[in-house]
């Protein structure tokens, strides 16, 4: 099977090993030094300040955005959200839940964030600002410049669910004045699904130490102290947990972040370029590096991901609800390569030729 | 490495070599009909009736324990916890949070429950009980007849935490009227840790389609309503739980449950018989199979310990806290063989004939 989807993406042979492997014990000071050594390569992908701190926690994507919203807002912020998707909707019920007041920037689906828009909520008293910087059901990349340079005049504190693009787009904590990060096991960085991760810059920290969190699996209060001995509260998804430990080294030593992002950057340019010749379509025009939403222009998108499934053992990603008639996504993350591309674009190819893509 | 701790534990090489393998993409019905093996399979194992259902939760137990009191309890409820130790502190921390009326039966570390002390608790208006039957701090396995026959006789929703019990320890959800059951990936389900699951009868159905559940994470009625589909509402740790359906059929195919309960209670029999000519002593009368807590009778545990792991790789439990100088423990779950015990045993004999065992 050769792996396109958004995620849980293909991992390399390395990982692969560790997940073949005994789950060693782990209330001891090996564990302790792989998870400060977590903690610090999360750190410098991101491009933290040295006082950030950095919560694993066993549990899907959600379960980071649920104990961000939980431990970082209380009922006298006022939170503004993006909403132009599936994940976007996902962070307004979650502060709608847990009653922080908020207000929702509504988009259509694939597009983005303007100065225009923006400038509509300048003065409004917000206090609190969540993105899904890509909102993976779209595949749109919001404009974080614009949103940074927003938040930062308006003295607002910015949350960044950068699941689906830690690794494949530029973030910058520091300058781009971002106090928390979320991402997740099963995207750029290419393990198996099961942890999330949440990096909090010192006004996080700050906010999280004053906040009482009504959750003892969430309490990233309790996180952060066990972490502070390279533990956590609870017995954790250990072997994933040595997974990223791995994966993150493999980065570094394949020169760091910036190498990842051109990597699945140089993997996303080749294929849109690519699939130009083909029936299919790019509408959107501020994609990020991780995926490319495809629309078929005259045959039916399930047909498409259901053949390439079963004639080729190709997996893109279908898109779920009304849009996914039309529209299907490919993931570029994960172990990669311009060859697999190649495949990718002959099965089209073929599916043309056979007239299921059309 | 040989692991003799409670969990994480040795997996077998079936379950291994999945964990090697690429995580699949789940959003079809290939993982459906695993999830639903899975439910299935659990529900045997804990002898369910039909119309009990099984929620998989992407956390450790710690999550299935607060996802446990937030969906099947409320403030019009009394619960009393059994509390022997840390696990039974954590369901009182976890009522307290979620203000859950909740009384605590204080027990001394490795009392077991007698009922004596359940008489003391007749006709006050209980409504939900909460044990963990295997104290895994203590190693104490309470008595589970007991307990339900005072839940049934007083009407009392009886919700049992079985993380290091489960496949250790006989338990009938049906004939022992237990309305909840909750275990973990990592004890004698012998995966890697990340999955815990909760087993629902009926009346807890009942409980939790009734309840407003204040997190998105933990909401049982959205697990169950994922569950019908075979799916799970957000990205779970695809890859244990094709882990755990992998072992749940190598469990059937060898018997079932009474089958594994037998070989594990064999192991823990044969290693409490080898230990009794050693400066080694088990104080508790009231053990399950999952775990042996070990008491030295004039050398400090943690020499013990560490004296195992560096010298002969085999790892055993310690213990936290003040009890950890004088008890460690030892498990008897996971892919273990009479084998190993012998090799444990021969260890001890080595360390005492070295005078690191006194």
């Amino acid at each position: 099977m050769l792996n396109f989807t958004v995620g849980p993406v293909m991992s390399s042979e390395s990982v692969r090993k560790i997940g073949g492997e005994q789950t060693p014990y782990f209330r001891n000071n090996e564990f302790s030094e792989i998870m400060f050594e977590n903690e610090e390569l999360m750190k410098e992908f991101v491009f933290a300040s040295d006082d950030s701190r950095v919560a694993f926690i066993t549990g899907s994507g959600t379960a980071a955005m649920e104990a961000t919203v939980m431990n970082v807002f209380n009922q006298s912020d006022k939170v503004l959200i993006v909403n132009g998707g599936g994940f976007g909707q996902r962070f307004a019920d979650l502060c709608n839940l847990h009653e922080i007041p908020n207000d929702e920037i509504k988009l259509e689906f694939g597009q983005n964030i303007t100065q225009e828009i923006l400038d509509s909520y300048e003065n409004k008293g917000y206090t609190g600002f969540l993105v899904n910087i890509c909102e993976t059901s779209s595949c749109v990349h919001y404009d974080l410049d614009l949103i940074s340079k927003f938040c930062k005049e308006n003295d607002i504190f910015l949350v960044v669910d950068a699941i689906s693009s830690f690794l494949a787009d530029p973030l910058n904590m520091v300058e781009q004045n971002i106090d928390v990060v979320i991402t997740g096991s099963q995207k750029a960085l290419a393990c198996p699904p099961g942890v999330s991760i949440i990096v909090l810059g010192p006004n996080a920290l700050n906010r999280v130490e004053k906040n009482k969190c009504k959750s003892m699996y969430f309490d990233l209060k309790d996180m952060l102290k066990n972490g502070e001995r390279g533990q956590t509260p609870f017995t954790p998804a250990v072997t994933i947990l040595l997974q990223i430990n791995q994966r993150l080294k493999e980065i570094k030593s394949q020169g760091g972040v910036e190498s990842e992002i051109n990597r699945i950057s140089t993997l996303a340019n080749d294929f849109r370029e690519k699939i130009k010749d083909l029936p299919l379509e790019v509408k959107c025009n501020c994609l990020g590096n991780a995926v490319t939403g495809v629309y078929c222009i005259n045959s039916k998108a399930e047909d498409v991901v259901n053949a390439l499934k079963i004639d080729y053992k190709i997996w893109v990603n279908p898109n779920g609800g009304e849009i996914g008639n039309k529209m299907f996504r490919v993931g570029h993350i994960g172990d990669l390569t311009l060859e697999d591309n190649v495949k990718l674009i002959e099965a089209f190819k073929d599916l043309e030729k056979r007239g299921i893509l059309k």
